[in-house]
């Protein structure tokens, strides 16, 4: 296993051969770009520069939490250029699967442990659904006699603030009692970074299922670092896989992504992954090709000449 | 590993035998004496007969939502003759252990998620607690900045059916910016047979700190298979644990359990473990010493000769 290329910032010849062997910048957002309602740094003076030197911008996100729409909204809040077409984020790579790879048949319903931003990527697919921010679900109240829905064809399971008893018990029960409903994830980060600091993740959120239903119901995640992911962003955008680089904050969800599509990869240290994880006493198996201290260090580009 | 010995219910020189060997009896209740509030047919019968032999009963249960009081009704309710010195629950071996093993200083508080049973454990021992059942924490709202609390000493998990988002954030934050605070839970059931069939048990409430936190962070678990549940018994109990015999419907709580603590053990099949868990393609490590299908079959052993 060979060694990152250290970026060191202020040093522009190396972000600028950087810049001449990529063509397409993969992005994740959170501890990459942002962290909750904060930026980072530098960070839009940097997308700019790239689009300046027309360079293809994806931001490839695991926040299920948003629609795309809802996710652009996002960026201009925080006054950073996006379009829609530019964003993928595991919510909407979760209703492609389910429509398109597993086919769920038009009478058949997902159980949704997940806010309403995956609900609407699944509508826009055309998937019918149940659970969710419905409110019969969104209760602390103990789940007496479940009435099992046999409509249920699929579970997806995503970050859910609202997340409760009743959900994790229906969920549960439609998975052990039937082995032919679907047990899908947009995604199983541990943890997310948010403007005060981290707090539980989608992963974290999916644990309880994962735990009572043990070994024999594996589940399928379709976010990073699954192919699942790429495929979606491929059936959209033309770009090689030898001239992209995947930039972003976390080794076992990013950086593995990146590399099992065939990228380039950049971890910045805002975000989860840490100088301890690359070479402390148990460093990650996970090495990116390049790493740089702040996304804001690529601002070293510089604009193209006139 | 010896194979189990089957008792064929009807044969009433095996289960006279078993009677002779063992002077002291310990249950497990939810599984083995009653489904959720069905009683298992001959559950009162068998353990008035053990009475009228002269035999010592304890009730071992990792129910940890309600007090050995509270557990002590549900026994009345039921019709069936428990002494509240009868009853060891885990929540009451977590108050133990807080108090006697962790010795956590007076002016420091358990973070609670569990239900009211569990708060009344620590009640009796004189720990201070947050969180658990107070209406600020039993909200579906986001946690929007967690004020982090200093005098949190340990976070101890159970079964919590009011379990939401702001519990877990809260508890993750203590343990994950805190190394000082201690990481309990009253036992890692991954299900519970509830009178509807299998429902998320508190492993399950636990599972989402488990992973949000990682390896580097192990839990306490306080109730079966635990030594210490054993422990809190012993502290109120004479019984010799070669004449002792736990009865459960869990191989890896009850049956772990009995072994780990030197008495036989014995599995009854009216709950978790089903003959595959014995003889199915990947059966079980953990071999009980006896089987027999239901508790109701020790109405074999008949009353004492007059």
């Amino acid at each position: 296993m060979s060694a990152s290329t250290r970026l060191s910032p202020g040093d522009s010849a190396a972000y600028a051969a950087l810049l001449d062997k990529y063509d397409t910048w993969m992005f994740d957002c959170d501890g990459v770009l942002w962290h909750g309602d904060r930026l980072i740094d530098g960070a839009p003076e940097v997308l700019e520069l790239l689009r300046a030197h027309k360079k293809s911008i994806i931001f490839v996100t695991n926040n299920a939490t948003k629609s795309r729409p809802n996710y652009k909204k996002k960026f201009d809040g925080l006054g950073i250029e996006a379009h829609v077409d530019e964003i993928f984020g595991s919510a909407y790579a979760a209703a492609i699967y389910i429509s398109s790879v597993l086919k769920l048949p038009k009478d058949k319903k997902v159980y949704v442990i997940g806010m309403g931003g995956l609900e609407e990527e699944l509508k826009s697919e055309g998937i019918s659904y149940v659970g969710g921010t419905d409110p019969a679900d969104n209760t602390l109240a103990s789940p007496t006699p479940i009435a099992d829905d046999p409509t249920v064809g699929a579970v997806l399971v995503g970050l859910d603030t609202s997340v409760n008893y009743t959900k994790l018990s229906k969920a549960f029960r439609h998975l052990y009692y039937d082995p032919s409903v679907a047990f899908l994830a947009t995604n199983t980060d541990s943890t997310y970074p948010s403007a005060n600091g981290l707090l539980p993740g989608a992963g974290s959120i999916l644990a309880p299922l994962v735990y009572s239903l043990g070994p024999s119901r594996p589940v399928t995640a379709l976010g990073k670092p699954s192919v699942r992911m790429l495929e979606a962003i491929k059936a959209k955008h033309d770009f090689d896989p030898a001239r992209t680089i995947m930039i972003g904050d976390r080794l076992n969800t990013d950086i593995e992504f990146g590399k099992a599509g065939g990228l380039a990869t950049l971890l910045v240290l805002t975000g989860i992954a840490s100088e301890a994880d690359l070479t402390g006493p148990n460093p990650s198996p996970t090495v990116p090709d390049y790493v740089t201290p702040s996304i804001g260090d690529l601002r070293a580009i510089g604009k193209p000449a006139a």
